[in-house]
């Protein structure tokens, strides 16, 4: 890895930096012991501190704890994510609130004015989306902070899991993940990643 | 802070709750101590092990060092955004290449046909904001990782900033984020954050 030619750089250890990156993996099977309560708001409380704009802080977080729930979930997946989603320990559908800026005046008080800046409702749904997808990478990297293992998925009709679960019409369905210990293979080999040549240009 | 109550949930020492998320601060003004091409590349090798969906990696992030090329992005941010980004050692434009789908026979080797599951150019666009986005967020932790504040922005003309220095028509700017070492006066006070109870319903 590139960072064992620069070492000194970060100021993350290396076991932190293993926990959250380097050994950290997406999991696709989980063990039956249970994520509580408490550990989710513990991630919460760590995660919370993340920059939003307007500190608006979007997302909102739906756990299917019941196995009735849970049901309600399964169909909107694709197949391929049906089993792996109805024996994971924790289910969170993760969305985002398009209807933050009521909350402005009490989260953003040196500027009260902003919740008028964002009466359009386009406008404000893509900034619900952006930050609260922001946000949904601080909880992945809060999930593993605690020692758990996440398995996001794409696989899914966002649609459907809004019309189910947020029949309020003011959130947009994001991302599912599914959250817990790793199981027996819980992973495939670590697949390639883009150097940072073809990521990063300079002007 | 609630964690307080709930001690040991966390598997990561409070010494990185506090780089990463706690004590971390989004900076409005900074020294003048560079941000070097190695610590952009140590920061890239640590977070790009983030997941993303088909392991697609959209995020493409652009360095305006010379004067010349940040003088073509000030005039696309809000007025009360040019001055401390004029000044700011790093600013990078984080961008989605909605292209990224050419890769994924590389990038995701055992299922090539996912490039052409892909084919639809707007539903590709979604997941490529959607996916560098989160991308953003695992930066963002990264930059902190590092040792660096971050002070992404909101307050600007992405449509202005894509045609400015993508005109390749395959990228959408998603923010705008300027890096460095904190400089006097660089924040507020901490805004309030939402409890685990504004974000977290359980069913």
């Amino acid at each position: 890895m590139t960072a064992l030619a620069t070492p000194g750089l970060l100021a993350l250890d290396r076991a932190a930096q293993d926990l959250l990156f380097r050994a950290a993996r997406t999991a696709n099977t989980f063990t039956d012991e249970p994520v509580t309560d408490a550990q989710v708001a513990a991630i919460h409380d760590l995660i919370r501190y993340g920059p939003t704009a307007y500190n608006g802080q979007p997302l909102r977080v739906l756990l299917l704890r019941s196995s009735a729930a849970r049901a309600r979930l399964l169909p909107h997946l694709s197949s391929s994510n049906r089993a792996k989603t109805a024996a994971a320990p924790l289910v969170a559908v993760l969305a985002a609130d398009v209807d933050f800026h009521e909350r402005l005046p009490e989260l953003y008080p040196h500027r009260p004015q902003a919740r008028d800046w964002l009466g359009d409702r386009a406008a404000r749904a893509e900034q619900a989306r952006l930050n609260a997808t922001l946000q949904i990478g601080y909880l992945l990297v809060g999930v593993r902070a605690a020692g758990l293992a996440a398995g996001p998925m794409a696989g899914f009709d966002a649609a459907g899991v809004t019309r189910e679960f947020f029949p309020d019409g003011r959130h947009e369905t994001l991302l599912v993940m599914n959250v817990g210990h790793p199981g027996p293979d819980a992973w495939r080999a670590r697949l390639p990643r883009l150097s940072t040549e073809d990521v990063v240009r300079t002007l």
